[in-house]
């Protein structure tokens, strides 16, 4: 390190400058704004260094974050890579990239077919058994059967989530969003992880939960991206050659984009709506290029399913193997609709907004007092989902109990369809005689997508009754969300979808006489509203009830329903992903700029010691730095005797130095080797980025003492176009360059001559509102 | 202008350096590339300066364009417009915002429907009268009208395109796409464009033409979202003041997204298909907010339409107005399909990716032969596209003649459907006995829906022969081709759909024995295969095609369709409306990096002379600058007295110049006046960017004599926080940060201290490969 850039504190001018340059503006404060009473507003100062934090709560475990770099970084090694790279290489990444894609494709169908395999067949058997046993009048030994199953499948599930991956707890989309938006947890992608979401989700769908395998369908599609993209581990010596080249950043989010879209697909067989999910909800970035490739994952993944699903049909797959993937009928055909109509569905849009903001309120305080009772330990995460478990039982068994029985509708009882024998069908027994039916136990005594199904079911306007609708809706609402917190991968879709749609089809019903759609329709218009409320998916919730359904008549509706419900929840609270987001601690860049910066400069906001390196640096003061700081990217300065006065010269990360110590590349004199030198030594791919968590640490570095003297050439890894802003930059501005670009890193330099070359290094964390809110405090609250 | 900012050939050390350090690196060819003969390569060298075009063809008259600027200039003027925003005013703007989109969806919905309701009745009485005719047996009589009927209305076409607007004729579609890529031609969105291209376009579709008009509709969209943003005519005080907020490029942009997608919606009342066209193919730009906008407009527009083809229903919309818009129904529910099915459909996306890449070929020769034709002037244009009229009516006429009569499949001649009588309907009976029909007649004498939804129709198997298919398909290719050229505003979509539905049910009947496909899904899964093939899209096709046949379970062979179609055409050429772009010189920055940047550097491509302001200006000299150059951005140099050093104070834009120079704020010395004497005599409004191609120019300007000596204070107007890169910055990355931030200038500043604060500015043009191809021919060739 060369005495010009040893730790300064170059942002006192910069700030110094910006408070001049805010008073000149008072003074030209001619017809507008507050007039002179803001003259003596106090003058912006500082408070502190960077303190918000860089550990996130990822699945109730602390866990360090860092940030992904999509930047290409144009160091010697990286255009020697390129260079080198003919015709055959580019067709074969290209080729590979497909492949890739459509491999996470089938593997995400494939999944998503034998989860959903499994939770028919466990879930089935369960109720196939309790259901046999009620028929033998033995009500006391079905509850307890009912009830332990529960249990026991809720608490592996827990165990599962407690002991071997934290993180796969919850719905996950959370969690690729944040990992699309450049914030890498290492458990997040993790094999354990994608373990865990697979058995553990199967469980907790077929324990009876109120939640779905919708969100941890995103989830596992995301992480099956990762590893097909990582291919094998490095460590092991068991990575493919030909992988080489989607070893950084941008690869592996294009992949995993791929990923998350194929997971909606699989859960809802929706391959159009995926993709839109992944536009619309889970990336940041996105290309034109990925929208294509994008879709064909998903129309890979749909033509798995539906090949497996064919299979199926001739009776391979288990007991239950039929059923399968969720695809309602709502065949009601609407051609036109009154006024009248138009005024329930308005209605129903605006309360499906307020109960969705509520709901989104809720869980925040839920999952709040929850981290309290998951920080005990393992051991009472178990406990707790046990709980949640048992009251879940007590409900979908006890409810029915207490409910009263309906006759049955002549003409289904007519054809034998009232009461349905065995597990599938509209009309449950439960207790009642034959000739009637148990409306509660049609809808709760059943799996979710049953249950849904019931709901969705049209020309059956008198099915289920105003109180039991009322007490379903109440239940569900309640279950969903004190269920989501616990540690059981868990879907918000479902619980959402099904409070939605009795809530729907309670309004329908109370509706009934003065407009003439169908009920079953109001329960889908019902789902829609309370999606539009909690997550506030717009056109991809759309097409995926459009492809759930099979019916584009009802679209105006849909839409309708749709951006009325968004447009009320959002004047109370955001989205109930981005709750999370916020909640877990992920360092979330958002998309729109926070009006607070514009009166900042990026000189405002870098936070000191600045640590640079020289072009050839001594051994010894890189080890140290490495080891003293925990900083990924170090300006190098091109200074005597290689250029007359201190220049930039670029960016140098420390995963790249760590690989050229560990290359012992070094020289006795200050002298520059050059690229040829570490070529003879290192292979472009050797600087690849290795998998999230993994790599080199500077105490893997096997270095004597008389190597801390000799010197280092850093020209062959500095990136030598580091993306730039001049201090005087206004920070909104820099924010949306940082953002748009996907940097880890970009430097801010001086504005006049004379001054070393850059004054420091604006990261993530530098633009949280939070960090500078804490700077400025008065800055935030204008 | 200062001495140490005058004209200056500032990047010959740049480009200096850029060499010393290609040749540091072909020292470091370490193990690939080309290895000692690289060396011998000649080192890079610049060929004059920026070439490339600053006009283009835009309907085959030339017009100057200009780059759209989407960077926030945040000079003191718009801080103080931005303070003085107080809560209600940002209300007002979120609210208007959403106001003039949902209006923008209803006036593209009126006109998407009554242009439908004009087409059907002028079209339909205009086949009516020559049906009744030829029932006549008055054949001659009947052919005479046909085809003087289509010319005239062809002339007519032809005459309002030459004489009105000639940038409306073709489909519009590139140039929204270039309008929204940042490329601003004045006469695209204007309101004389919408009037030609909404009357031509019913003229056009209505002359029989092998044409359609969902391109137009876009188009079409897009100027009323633009007129509607504008909100009348500032010139004439017609401006309403709540719009203020409206006048930048950003704004505008958004609003005529929305157009674009309420286009699509209201030509195939696609709503999704809408939004991801305006996603997938128009803009370039694209965030998340936007996708919930650019949905509810094309709601709305959706809603509209529904409601006005309900009140049609009753009759109320003159002799044809019941059948407008398309809405196909292919009713073949295929559950199951065989690997035969699989084998003849992937062999239907190979022919169809072929004939489409062979379309675009072809279309290009053809369109650079009519351009020579159209130059000659307004009278060729209206001989040129009669006598593809006379050509088209003599194909469409005389090809059912020729064809021999069919006898009507019994189940329908029994239900009195064939041949049918009056215009609708599938067998049309042209010359034919009672109890015949005449297939060519049944597509080619008729609308061009109307023969769609024929070759749509399913369980019609031998409806269409062999031969006649073949015909049509080979007409219907040719004359597609040779239409889009002509003076008529002209969409792609019909005639694609047309020749890929007639090549898809040929190839139908020839599988017919083996497969169990029906030949309508056939003639779908052609004309899917078209689409992918000429287009290029996927995933809007895809959605515009189920929301056109209302069927999701074709959905995975149309995905299978759609993507081989598209990759075997993508190894043969670009889509149809990149390469009209090209075509017509429109500078369209494309989203990947040219590989050819990554060797040069941002000081390579800059351009000199260089010419700057001083903060404080004398008048004359800002006045003879901007007479002298046609620059729209000037970089803005603080010197002595202001700053001991010349610093980097911004850049100031040529319009607001203008504005301030027009106000007359001047001193006679050379002092800082500050803002508040600015803001003394213009408000923030007055310096809002005037609608394309209109504002203040130099001539203008009613400046004395005397005004010349004195100064002007360009502080209150230099946008401080220019964005800037450094001269050694690699070209790839400066691209990528001019493209994904929309810039129209990018200061270039140089590394090493103790040079002129910028060397250059970026500009679009800058960055086309053509210009860099000519600076520096070796290095495109690599």
């Amino acid at each position: 390190m060369t005495p010009a850039a040893t730790p300064m504190s170059a942002t006192t001018p910069a700030s110094a400058k910006s408070v001049r340059w805010e008073i000149d503006l008072e003074e030209g404060d001619g017809d507008g704004g507050g007039g002179g009473g803001e003259l003596e507003r106090p003058l912006l100062h500082r408070r502190g260094a960077n303190t918000t934090s860089q550990m996130a709560v990822v699945g109730a475990n602390i866990c360090p974050i860092e940030s992904l770099d999509y930047e290409i970084v144009e160091n010697d090694v990286y255009k020697q890579d390129w260079r080198s790279r003919g015709k055959a290489q580019i067709f074969q990444y290209q080729v590979l990239k497909w492949v890739l894609a459509l491999l996470v494709g089938s593997l995400v169908g494939l999944i998503g077919f034998f989860s959903n395999i499994a939770v028919e067949n466990i879930a089935g058997f369960k109720l196939l058994l309790t259901s046999n046993l009620m028929l033998q009048n033995r009500y006391k030994v079905a509850f307890l059967w009912y009830i332990s199953c529960n249990a026991a499948l809720a608490a592996a599930a827990a165990a599962l989530c407690a002991y071997v991956s934290p993180a796969a707890a919850g719905s996950g989309i959370p969690e690729v969003k944040a990992y699309l938006n450049g914030v890498d947890a290492p458990s997040i992608l993790a094999p354990s992880t994608l373990f865990v979401k697979i058995v553990g989700s199967v469980f907790g769908v077929s324990a009876g939960f109120v939640l779905g395998k919708e969100g941890p369908m995103v989830h596992t599609g995301s992480c099956v991206a990762s590893l097909v993209g990582q291919g094998g581990s490095r460590k092991y010596g068991l990575t493919w050659r030909w992988l080489r080249y989607f070893k950084n950043d941008l690869d592996r989010r294009d992949l995993i984009t791929c990923g998350a879209a194929a997971g909606v697909t699989a859960a809802f067989r929706a391959p159009v709506g995926g993709v839109l999910f992944a536009l619309e909800e889970a990336t940041s970035w996105w290309r034109s290029a990925l929208l294509w490739r994008t879709f064909s994952t998903t129309a890979v993944a749909t033509m798995v399913l539906r090949f497996l699903i064919e299979y199926c049909r001739s009776g391979n797959c288990g007991l239950f193997g039929n059923g399968g993937l969720i695809m309602f009928d709502v065949s009601s055909q609407v051609a036109s609709y009154t006024a009248m109509d138009l005024a329930a569905v308005v209605l129903l849009g605006v309360l499906g907004g307020l109960l969705g903001a509520l709901f989104n309120f809720l869980l925040d305080r839920i999952l709040r007092t929850y981290s309290y009772i998951n920080e005990k330990g393992a051991p009472w995460k178990i406990v707790l989902t046990v709980a949640i478990s048992l009251v879940t039982s007590c409900c979908s068994f006890g409810l029915p109990w207490m409910t009263t029985c309906t006759p049955c509708p002549p003409e289904f009882s007519a054809s034998g369809r009232c009461p349905t024998i065995g597990r599938s069908g509209n009309f449950k027994g439960f207790r009642c005689p034959p000739g009637q039916y148990n409306a509660m136990a049609s809808i709760f005594l059943n799996t979710n997508d049953d249950a849904i199904r019931n709901l969705f079911s049209g020309g059956t306007y008198n099915e289920f009754g105003v109180s039991t609708l009322l007490t379903f809706f109440a239940a569900v609402y309640s279950l969903g969300l004190v269920t989501y917190g616990v540690a059981v991968p868990s879907g918000l879709f479902i619980p959402v979808i099904l409070s939605g749609a009795s809530f729907g089809r309670l309004l329908g019903m109370l509706f009934g006489a003065p407009t003439g759609l169908d009920t079953g329709l109001f329960a889908l218009l019902g789902a829609a509203s309370f999606l539009g409320g909690t997550m506030r998916m717009t056109v991809s919730v759309c097409v995926i009830l459009l492809e759930l359904t099979n019916d584009l008549v009802l679209l105006p509706l849909i839409m309708l329903v749709l951006l009325i419900s968004k447009t009320v929840a959002d004047c109370f609270n955001k989205g109930v992903y981005d709750q999370i987001v916020r909640m877990k601690g992920l360092p979330y860049l958002e998309v729109h700029r926070e009006p607070c910066m514009r009166s900042l400069v990026a000189g405002d906001v870098v936070s000191g010691p600045l640590i640079t390196f020289s072009t050839v640096e001594r051994v010894g003061t890189v080890v140290d730095t490495l080891r003293r700081t925990s900083h990924n990217g170090f300006p190098v300065i091109e200074d005597e005797p290689f250029a007359p006065a201190p220049e930039l010269c670029g960016l140098v990360l420390r995963s790249h130095l760590l690989v050229l110590l560990q290359s012992r590349t070094f020289t006795s004199d200050r002298v520059k080797t050059g690229a040829a030198e570490v070529f003879r030594k290192l292979a472009p791919f050797d600087f690849a980025k290795a998998g999230s968590g993994k790599g080199l640490t500077v105490d893997d570095l096997d270095l004597t003492e008389d190597d801390m003297d000799t010197y280092v050439d850093l020209h062959p890894i500095t990136n030598r176009s580091p993306y730039t802003v001049m201090e005087n930059m206004s920070l909104a501005k820099a924010a949306v360059l940082f953002r748009e670009l996907g940097l880890r890193h970009m430097c801010v330099v001086p504005r006049t001559p004379g001054r070393p070359p850059v004054i420091g290094i604006l990261t993530r964390h530098d633009l949280m509102p939070e960090y500078i809110g804490g700077l400025y405090p008065n800055v935030l609250r204008e």
